[in-house]
C-alpha cells in the first residue's frame, strides 16, 4: 500500500482489480468526493508510476482509461489535468455542447493521437514515412524558384485557377500518359499533397453513415479522413498480391458501398504490390457493382527492382477510377503538393469542393515545381534516391534476418519507403514501442494501420531516412527488447505516443 | 415562327408561356421524342437566339432552366450538351447516384457558378476583391524567398508542424496582441488562406442541418461553405453599422444557433464598419445565448481613414470569438497564406482538422512570409498600397456621383477594396451585368453575396485593382447602360457569367 502525491490515492498489488484500473478508480473517487479538483494537474507519470511502485505504463494506461471516460484531459507538453465538470454554465464555458459530432471530445482525441508526433531528432527513427532529408534536391529547386520568381513573380503571387497551374497540370498528365492512362491536363486537379486529394475524393462521394471499403490494412490518413466524414471503414483483408477478390466480392454484394480505396503498388503500410491479373479482377468486380474505385499511387515512381505494372487507371476504360498521387514520397514533402486524376463529372466537383476548401493551392509553388520539372530534375534525383533507397532496403532486410530472423515475419519490399514486420507469438508492439522510444528507436506500430485497430503484433519500419549504420544500431536495440520482453505480460496500449503515419 | 438550329424548335413570341420557357419545353420535347439524342452538343446562344430572332439572354435563360431541371450540362469552354438520361446502367455510367448530397447535380452547379470567371485581361474590372497586382512587393519576397531557401532549405522542404511555422505564428500572434488580443503563438493556426480558416472553422461547430446566423450581406465563401456542409444561413438584416442588435437577439432566440458568422470592419460586400459599441452589443448577445462569433477580418490593416477599433476578438474575455485573417488581402495572393486564432479547445480540432486535410501548410511558403515581414516589408508595402487605394477609391466616389449620381447609392468606404452601390428603381444588375461585360466592364453582382439571394440591385465595385482613368472609363459606361436599361424589361438571371467573389 503506498500513498502519494494524490492525497489517499493508493494501490494494491495483491488485489485482482488491474493496478492501472485501481489508480484511474481511486483518481475519479477524489474527484467525485471533492478531493480532487477539477483542472488539477495530475503528477507526470514517471513521478506517480515512482511513487505508487509501479510501472510507468501502468500508469499511462490509467491516464488513458480516465481520458476514455472524459474526466482528464491531456494537453502536449503541458500535462494532463482533471477535466471540469460535465454540463457548466454557458456563460462559464463557450465551449459546451458547440462542437461538431467529428470533433466531439473522443473523437478528436482519437484523431490527434493518431498524429501526434514522438520524433526525436537524435534518436533513430523508422516511423514516419518520410524520403530522406538529406537528399532533397534543394539546390535545383532553389534556381527553379528564384527563376519563376524572376521571370513572373507579380503573376504567381496572384489568385491562380482552382484547379492549379496549366503547365503543371499539363506535365502530370504527360507523366500518366506515358504509364498507360489516358488523360489531359485538364483531367487533373492539383491539391495540397495527396492527402487534400483524399478528403476531397471521400467528400465528393461520401455522405455521414456511408460504408466505404477499404484494405484492411491500409493508409491512416483514408481512415482519418472517412472518420471525420462519419463514414464507415469496411476493411477487405488481402494477401500478398493485395485485397482478396472472393472477400472483395462478398464485401461489395453485402455493403453495396459506392467506394473501394486501394493501394495496389507499394501498398502502405505493408509494401505489397497487386499483379496484373489481380488488377484487372478487382476492376471487373468494381464495375460489376458499379462501385467507383480510388487508387492511391503515391509511390509508384519509387520502384527499386522488378517491373513496373500498369496503374489501375490505365487498365480501366470506363473512367471508374480516380487516381491520386504526390510529389511528398518522391520528391519534396514540404512543397505539400499532389494530385488527382479523374473523369470530367467528378473533376468538377472535386474542383468545386477545392475552391470552397481554399480557393485554389499557390500558383507560386506549382510553377517552381513545374520548372523544376521540366529542367529534368525528377529523374536525376529518382535516380540518385532510389540506389540509396535500395542500400538501405537491403541493410534493413540484413539487419531483420541478424536481429530477428527467428522471431519476425516481413516481406521484401520491391520499391517504396518501408518494410512491414510481423512479429511471432502475437507480441504486442505497444510496450515494445514504449521501451524502443526510451532508448531512442521510433517505429509506427501496425494497428495504426487496421480498419479495425488490429495488427497489434506488426510494425512498419521505414529505411528511407536511415542510414546503414542507424539501421543496424536501431534493429539491435528492437532485436534486443523483443527477446526480452517475451514471456512479460502485455501493457496496456500507449495512445499518447503513437507517431505520424504519413 | 421559327424552325431552326435544332429541327422542329419553334417560338411564338405572341404566346402568354415566356419565351425562354418556348425554347426550353421545346427542347426537353424532342428529347423526350427522340428527335434530339443525349449528348447532342446545343447551338450556341448568341447562334440560336440569332436563327430564332430572340435575346441572347432569352437563351441563356432557357438553358439556365435546362440545367437547373438537369436536362442539360455546361462544361466551361466546350459548351451545352443534352444529359444523359436519368438511370443508366451501372456499367454504363459509373457516375450514376454515386455523388454525396453536398455535390449533386444542381448543388454542384450553384457551387461552380458563383466562382466561374468571366474576368477578362483587356476589360476593366471591379469585380474580384483582388488587391493591386502591379503594387505588390515581389522583388522584396524573392530575396526573402532566397534567403530561407538557402539557409534552411532542407528543413522546409520536409514536413512541417500541422499548426504552421512556429516563427510565423509567433510573428501573428505579436500583431494581433498590439491590436489588444490575448493570444500566443500557441494560438494561431496557420492556414491556406482565410477560405480554409472559414471551412475548418465551420466544420468544427456545424452539423448537417445545423443553422448558422450571418449577416444578410456576407462574404460568398462562407456562404459556399454552409451549403456544402449542408447547413442552414439564416441571414441577419443590418444598418450602417452592421447587423442590428435587435434582429440579432430574435434570431438568436429563435434559431438557438451554436454559430454567428460577422465581419465587423470593412464588411465584404458592403465595406461598412461596425462602431465599438455595437461590437459590444453584439458580444454582449451572443454570450447571453451561448453562441461562438466567428469573426472574419480579412481586411482589418486596409484602413484608409479614421481610427482603428477594436476587434472583436480584442474585446472579447470569454474565448468564445473564433478569429480569422489572411495575408491575401493585404499582401500576396498567391501565397494562400491565412490563419485562425482560437481558444485552445477549439484550436486542437481545427489542427485535428488541418492534419485531416491536408497534413499542414507548405512551410517553404510560411518561412518566407516570415522573412519578409521580420524585416518590416509589410509596413512598407501598407504605406505604399494605401495611399494609391486612397487615391482609387476617391476617383470611384467622383465617377459615381459623375455617372450614377442621379441613379444609385453608395456608402463612402473608410477602408477595403470596394465600394456597395445599390441601383435605384429596383433595377435587377442581371442583364445590366451582361450588357456591362460585353463592353468590356466587370462588376460583381449583389445577389452573389446575400444569403437569400436578394440584393440583386447592387454591384461591388472593387477600385483596388484599377487605375483612376479605368475607373472613369469604366463608370462611364456602367452610367450610360443603366440609363438605357431604364424602363427596359427584366431579363433572366445570367448564371453562367457568374464572376468570382473572392
Amino acid at each position: 500500500m503506498a500513498e502519494v502525491l494524490l492525497h489517499g490515492l493508493t494501490v494494491d498489488p495483491s488485489s485482482r482489480v488491474p493496478v492501472y484500473r485501481q489508480i484511474a478508480d481511486g483518481i475519479r473517487l477524489g474527484l467525485e468526493q471533492g478531493r480532487f479538483q477539477p483542472g488539477l494537474r495530475l503528477p507526470a507519470t514517471r513521478d506517480l508510476a515512482r511513487a505508487l511502485d509501479v510501472n510507468r505504463n501502468t500508469v499511462v494506461a490509467a491516464y488513458d482509461a480516465l481520458a476514455r471516460e472524459g474526466l482528464v484531459s491531456s494537453h502536449t507538453g503541458r500535462g494532463t489535468f482533471l477535466a471540469e465538470p460535465r454540463i457548466p454554465e454557458a456563460e462559464a464555458d463557450p465551449f459546451a455542447h458547440v462542437f461538431a459530432r467529428a470533433v466531439e471530445g473522443s473523437k478528436v482525441a482519437s484523431l490527434l493521437s493518431v498524429y501526434r508526433t514522438a520524433i526525436s531528432k537524435e534518436g533513430i527513427s523508422f516511423a514516419g514515412s518520410f524520403p530522406a532529408a538529406d537528399l532533397m534536391p534543394v539546390e535545383a529547386f532553389r534556381r527553379a524558384m528564384a527563376a519563376v520568381l524572376r521571370e513572373r513573380g507579380e503573376e504567381l503571387l496572384s489568385y491562380g485557377p482552382t484547379a492549379g497551374h496549366f503547365p503543371l497540370r499539363e506535365t502530370i498528365a504527360e507523366g500518366m500518359r506515358r504509364r498507360g492512362s489516358r488523360v489531359d491536363a485538364e483531367g487533373v486537379l492539383v491539391t495540397n499533397g495527396s492527402q487534400q486529394g483524399l478528403e476531397l475524393v471521400f467528400r465528393t462521394f461520401v455522405d455521414p453513415g456511408d460504408t466505404v471499403l477499404v484494405e484492411d490494412l491500409t493508409y491512416t490518413g483514408a481512415l482519418s479522413v472517412l472518420a471525420s466524414l462519419d463514414a464507415r471503414a469496411v476493411g477487405v483483408p488481402g494477401d500478398d498480391e493485395g485485397i482478396r477478390p472472393d472477400l472483395l466480392g462478398r464485401a461489395l454484394e453485402r455493403h453495396r458501398p459506392s467506394l473501394l480505396y486501394v493501394q495496389p503498388t507499394f501498398h502502405n503500410p505493408t509494401a505489397r504490390v497487386m499483379g496484373e491479373a489481380r488488377r484487372r479482377e478487382v476492376l471487373a468486380l468494381a464495375a460489376r457493382h458499379g462501385c467507383i474505385v480510388v487508387e492511391d499511387d503515391w509511390g509508384g515512381d519509387l520502384r527499386l527492382e522488378g517491373q513496373d505494372l500498369p496503374t489501375l487507371h490505365a487498365l480501366d476504360a470506363s473512367g471508374r477510377v480516380v487516381y491520386l498521387s504526390t510529389f511528398s514520397k518522391k520528391l519534396l514533402p514540404g512543397l505539400r503538393l499532389g494530385w488527382v486524376a479523374a473523369a470530367p463529372p467528378v473533376l468538377e466537383r472535386l474542383v468545386a469542393l477545392k475552391q470552397v476548401a481554399d480557393c485554389g493551392t499557390s500558383p507560386l509553388l506549382q510553377a517552381a515545381l513545374h520548372r523544376f520539372l521540366h529542367e529534368g530534375g525528377l529523374e536525376d534525383h529518382l535516380r540518385r534516391v532510389k540506389r540509396v533507397y535500395r542500400e538501405r532496403r537491403d541493410a534493413m532486410l540484413a539487419a531483420l534476418q541478424r536481429h530477428l530472423g527467428d522471431r519476425a515475419t516481413w516481406t521484401r519490399p520491391e520499391g517504396g519507403l518501408f518494410v512491414w514486420t510481423r512479429l511471432r507469438h502475437g507480441l504486442d508492439t505497444s510496450a515494445l514501442f514504449a521501451e524502443a522510444a526510451e532508448r531512442g528507436v521510433l517505429f509506427s506500430r501496425g494497428e495504426l494501420f487496421h480498419a479495425d485497430g488490429l495488427a497489434r503484433d506488426c510494425m512498419r519500419l521505414t529505411y528511407a531516412g536511415v542510414t546503414p549504420e542507424q539501421i543496424e544500431q536501431g534493429m539491435e536495440i528492437l532485436g534486443e527488447l523483443v527477446r526480452a520482453r517475451e514471456g512479460k505480460p502485455e501493457a496496456a496500449p500507449l495512445e499518447a505516443d503513437a507517431v505520424p503515419i504519413l
